[in-house]
């Protein structure tokens, strides 16, 4: 009498994983565990508090930005067999403009600010925020294929 | 026994001029004309070939780029009342993509390299590329207007 969960969607930080290890040119990452790869993604409220918001994100931070998106592409892409592909318009002050395009289809828009403290307050809250992202895209992509295909 | 030709579209220039005065914060072409104020838009060859593309695009370049991008978006909302946005991927190198987005419609996208050398051959030339980039927008949002309307 137990009744099935809903099939739980594919787990989001495999692919981010594999966004790091691809950009990892100069193999800093080689020999790491993916724990510690993920581990600068986590940005709990302590650790935001060190971070100040003066001058430029530092380019490992926007790199991390870039990775995040683009794995977030990726899922799309699995999913809906189409691709996306980020547009990042981001001022030297940290904030600006993310935009995931099929096509002509924007599939995700989103504003983003502090990007010096991008992250997230656990690995759980990293997995839903991309998920949450990964639905709306697909849903979108659902609802005007034939934009995401032009 | 003469027959009408059709009508022209209204001339885009005066929507550039108008750009160019509004983000005119320090009066810098006050009491200059338009034809002044339209003159940098303006690079022939020989004017290219003094232009070197060594180095980041120079700032005022950078913002004549914006200045038009932002005066077709102009036009775009004249001609179907829907606003339209630029966001813009420029890389140091001065090369990159605007794409021009109405809601989550992209009623434009095009690849820019050699900013550096931003501009037209002449006035008629701009003309031509600026209403050539409305008419696709246009017509791209007849199309989608339920995306361009999200």
């Amino acid at each position: 009498m137990t009744s099935e969960p809903p099939a739980a969607p594919a787990p989001f930080h495999p692919l981010l994983v594999q966004q790091v290890r691809a950009h990892d040119t100069y193999g800093v990452w080689e020999g790491k565990d993916n724990d510690a790869l993920l581990e600068p993604f986590i940005v709990d409220k302590a650790k935001r508090k060190t971070i100040p918001l003066v001058g430029d994100p530092d380019a490992r931070t926007l790199a991390r930005v870039r990775q995040f998106y683009a794995a977030v592409c990726l899922a799309v892409e699995q999913r809906t067999g189409i691709m996306a592909a980020p547009i990042f318009e981001l001022s030297h002050e940290g904030f600006g403009r993310v935009v995931l395009t099929a096509s002509r289809l924007i599939v995700l828009n989103r504003y983003l600010r502090d990007v010096h403290r991008f992250g997230f307050l656990s690995l759980d809250a990293l997995e839903q925020e991309a998920n949450r992202m990964i639905d709306e895209a697909v849903e979108l992509i659902a609802r005007f294929p034939e934009v995401a295909r032009l």
